[in-house]
C-alpha cells in the first residue's frame, strides 16, 4: 500500500495525552468560574456565511479569514466570538432576556504567519454581558473580580489586572483640543513601556504635530502612578473640565471602589492610564491582565465595555463589556515559561486493574465496583508479562494498580498497590475503594498550574 | 448603517441558551463515563491536510467533503474523528502508551443535503481502544458496559445494544461457498427490518444469484432470535464447519457471557445476527444501540472492532475496537420526540441577587460569598422597576432571588425568596448559603433525558 506520511498543519496545537489532560483542567476551571458568575455556555458554528461574518467589513483580519466556496455558498470560518454573538443576539433578540450573559470556548481561524507561539487555530474563552438600551456599571465592576478569581483558581498568583477607562481618555484628549488625532496618540502612548517617554514625547511633536506644551501635559498625564487612590487623586485635579472625562472618572472610581466588596485583593489590580486597547469600539472600562513574571507576554486576558455590540446587523442599541483569553497562546506560553503543574495526576485513570488468572470475571467486577463508586478504573487484559504490565502502568503514571489472582479471588480480595510510595495491601472491594477515594481526594484540588 | 440580515447557515445546528445547558449535561456525562473507562480527552484540530485527510480514498464521503484553498495548501474539514485518530496515532506511534484508549467529542463536517434532522456540522462522541499488533477479547466484551452506562446516566431506561460478530458473519458466508458475495449478501440483508424476509428472499436469488437453498440457509440463520443463551446455542449447531465462524461464535460467548460481571443486565443487550454495519473494516464484534419506543430512528451509538486503523499512514498493525454516538442528531432527536427533561436546572445562575439600595456593595459581598461557597449567583443591577426585576428573574428560571434592603443591611442579614415554593425568608449570609445550597444539591443528579 502506498503510504502517505502523517502529519499535522503548522499553526495547529495538537498535544499529547498528558498535556491534553492539563488543558481541558484549564478549559473545566474557565467553565466552572464563569458559571459562577451567572453566564450560560453558548455555542454556534464555526462555519458562517461570509455576508454576515464580513458584515462590519475586516480590515487587517480580513486577510487572514478562511473563506471558501461550497456548492453556491460563501462561507468562512470565525475568526473571534464576538461577531457571532452579535450575529446571534440580534437573530434572537425576541427569546433572550437582557442582560445577557454568555460565555464561550471554542475554536478561531486566523491565517497569520506560521511562527513559534502564533496560532492559526486557536481557542478562545470569553464572556460578555450584553444590555438592552442600556447597562449599568457596576458589570463593569464585576469583571475583575472575575478575572481574579479565575486566575487565581488556574494556580496562577503573580498577576496583575490593568483598568482604565476610554472617557477618561477621550475626554482627556477632548480637553486639549486633540481630539482629532485621539487614536494616533493613543497608537504612540501605547509604546510607552517598550520605547520610553522621550522617543514618544519626539513622535507626538515631531510625527503627530502636537505642541511641546500639550506632549508635556500627555506624558505628565501618563506618568500617574500610584494606589487606585493615588490615581484618582491625580485623576480629580483634571475634573470640571470636560464632561466625558468627568463621567469616566466617575466610572472608573465605581470599578476601583467595588474591588473589596468584590474580593478583589488590591495587589492585583492597578489603575493605568496608559492602557486604550485598539479596537475602535471600546467606550468604557478597559482591561488587560498580565503576568508580572512575564512582561514580554503581554496581556493575556483583555477587554472592555463597549457601546454598540450588533449595529451591522440591527438597530437596536446593544452595549456590553467582555473579556477574552486567548487559551491556546496562554497554555503555549504556560508551557513554555514552565508554568504547568508537574502534579497534577494526568493518568487516563485512578486504578489500573490486573487480572492475574484465567477467569477474569473477578477483576471486571472490582473494575464494575469503582467504577460504580466513580473511580476512574482501566482492565488490563493483554496476555503480557507481568513486567510489561507494570511497564504500562507506570507509563501511564496511574496512581494505582490492583491485582486479583487466585488468592485473592478465593478470599474475596483484592491487592492494591501505590504506586507513588510502592506499598501494596490486600483488601475486600469495599475496603479498597475507601483507600483509594481518601488518595484521590487530596489530589483532586490541584490547580493546572503551579507558579 | 447599511445592515445584513444576521442568519445561521441550515444544516448547522446553534441552540437557544436553554437548550444548550441541557446539551451541555449531555456533554458533561459524557465525558464524566467515557473518563470512568480509562479513556483520556484527545483534540484535534478541525482541518487537516487534504492528502493525509483523504489517503484512505474516500467514495461516497469524499463528495460531502469541505475542502477548500489557503495560499499554496489544499486542505479539508475533518468528516469524522477516526481519521484524525489513525493520523495521530501513526504520527505519535513513539510517543503513545498501548492500548491507546482515547475519547473525542468534537465537531465534524459533512456537506450533507439539507433536510430537517440532517446536519452539515455535528458532533460526534468517540471512544476507541487501540492495540499495538493486538488487543485483546476483553476490550470488545467492556464496550457494551459502556453504552449501557452512559445511557444510563444519561436518564434512557428505553434501549438495547444489539451486538453481533463480523467472522460469525463472514465464517458463514464462507461455509455456504458465498464469500465473493458476503458483501452484497450482507446489504442486503440489512434490509430485513424494512422489507421483510421474502423481500429479501427474492433479491438474493434473482439479483445476486444465489440459490433457493442457500437464500433458505441465509434466512434461517438471520431469523434466529431468543436470550442470548438461545442465540448462542442456535450458533452452536454451525460449529465444527468453518475456522474464522468457530472464532467469532467464541468472540460472541467472551462478549455475552461477560455481561453480568460487567453490570450490564440482558434485557438492554441483544445479540442480533442481522446487524453488520457497513464499514468493511470492521472485522470482529459490532454494536449498534436502539430506543426501543423510537425504532424508526435507527442506531444512535455503534461501532465495532477493526484490524487495521492506520495503514495508509503507516505499517504498524494497530488493532481497535470503538464506538462513535453522533451527538447533535441524537439531541435532534431527543428533542423532537420530548425525551429532554424539563426539571433540569437550565438557569444561568442559581441565586439572582437585587439590591434595593443606593450603595450596592453589601449586595455585592452577598454575591462574593455565594460565589466563594460555588454557588452561581448574577447580581441585577439595571436600575428597573421592582416588577421588571422579577419578570428578568422568571424569565431566567432562577430557583433563587435574594434582596438587600436598608433593613437587611441594617440586620447584617438577607432576604431569600425561593422561585419554586414562593416562601421568603430573611437569614445571615452563612445560613442563606447553607438552604441554598440543600435546595440545590437535590437537583444536581437530575439527568438531561427524561424517559
Amino acid at each position: 500500500m502506498e503510504r502517505i506520511k502523517p502529519h499535522t498543519l503548522s499553526g495547529f496545537m495538537e498535544l499529547l495525552p498528558k498535556k491534553q489532560v492539563l488543558m481541558e483542567k484549564l478549559m473545566d476551571t474557565i467553565r466552572r468560574v464563569y458559571s459562577l458568575y451567572g453566564f450560560t455556555p453558548l455555542d454556534t458554528p464555526l462555519i458562517e456565511s461570509s455576508e454576515v461574518l464580513l458584515a462590519k467589513g475586516g480590515g487587517e483580519t480580513e486577510k487572514q479569514i478562511y473563506r471558501f466556496q461550497k456548492g453556491d455558498s460563501d462561507l468562512s470560518l470565525r475568526f473571534d466570538l464576538t461577531v457571532p454573538l452579535a450575529k446571534y443576539v440580534a437573530m434572537n433578540y425576541a427569546e433572550l432576556t437582557f442582560p445577557f450573559r454568555r460565555y464561550q470556548i471554542g475554536k478561531v481561524y486566523r491565517g497569520e504567519r506560521a511562527q513559534r507561539g502564533r496560532f492559526r487555530e486557536f481557542y478562545q474563552a470569553d464572556i460578555d454581558v450584553i444590555g438592552d438600551g442600556s447597562l449599568d456599571i457596576m458589570n463593569e465592576a464585576e469583571v475583575p473580580s472575575i478575572i481574579y478569581r479565575l486566575f487565581t483558581e488556574l494556580g496562577l498568583t503573580k498577576f496583575v489586572i490593568r483598568v482604565n477607562n476610554r472617557k477618561v481618555l477621550t475626554g482627556f484628549y477632548e480637553l486639549l483640543g486633540l481630539s482629532q488625532k485621539a487614536a494616533d496618540i493613543m497608537r504612540t502612548v501605547d509604546k510607552l513601556e517598550k520605547i520610553g517617554p522621550e522617543k514618544v514625547r519626539g513622535i507626538l511633536t515631531e510625527d503627530l504635530g502636537i505642541s511641546e506644551e500639550s506632549a508635556g501635559k500627555i506624558l505628565d498625564f501618563m506618568a500617574v502612578r500610584g494606589t487606585n487612590q493615588e490615581v484618582l487623586n491625580a485623576l480629580e485635579a483634571y475634573r470640571g473640565q470636560n464632561e466625558t472625562f468627568d463621567r469616566g472618572l466617575d466610572e472608573l472610581s465605581t470599578v476601583a471602589g467595588s474591588l473589596t466588596a468584590f474580593g478583589v485583593p488590591e495587589d492585583h489590580f492597578a489603575l493605568d492610564l496608559t492602557i486604550a486597547r485598539g479596537l475602535d469600539y471600546y467606550t468604557g472600562t478597559v482591561y488587560e491582565t498580565v503576568l508580572t513574571d512575564h512582561p514580554e507576554v503581554g496581556s493575556v486576558c483583555s477587554g472592555g465595555r463597549y457601546d454598540d455590540l450588533a449595529g451591522y446587523y440591527t438597530d437596536k442599541k446593544l452595549p456590553g463589556v467582555g473579556i477574552s483569553i486567548g487559551l491556546t497562546r496562554l497554555f503555549f506560553i504556560l508551557d513554555d515559561v514552565g508554568l504547568l503543574s508537574g502534579d497534577v495526576p494526568t493518568a487516563p485513570a485512578d486504578v489500573l486493574i490486573l487480572p492475574m488468572t484465567e477467569d477474569r470475571s473477578w477483576a471486571v467486577s472490582f473494575a464494575t465496583a469503582l467504577r460504580a463508586a466513580g473511580i476512574r478504573a482501566q482492565i488490563y487484559a493483554e496476555p503480557k508479562k507481568f513486567k510489561a504490565k507494570m511497564t504500562y502502568a507506570s507509563r501511564l503514571g496511574v496512581p494505582f494498580t490492583a491485582f486479583l489472582g487466585e488468592d485473592e479471588i478465593a478470599a474475596g480480595e483484592v491487592s492494591v498497590k501505590n504506586m507513588d510510595t510502592g506499598e501494596q495491601t490486600r483488601l475486600t472491594f469495599d475496603d479498597a475503594i475507601g483507600a483509594i477515594r481518601a488518595e484521590l481526594d487530596g489530589k483532586s484540588a490541584l490547580r493546572p498550574i503551579a507558579e
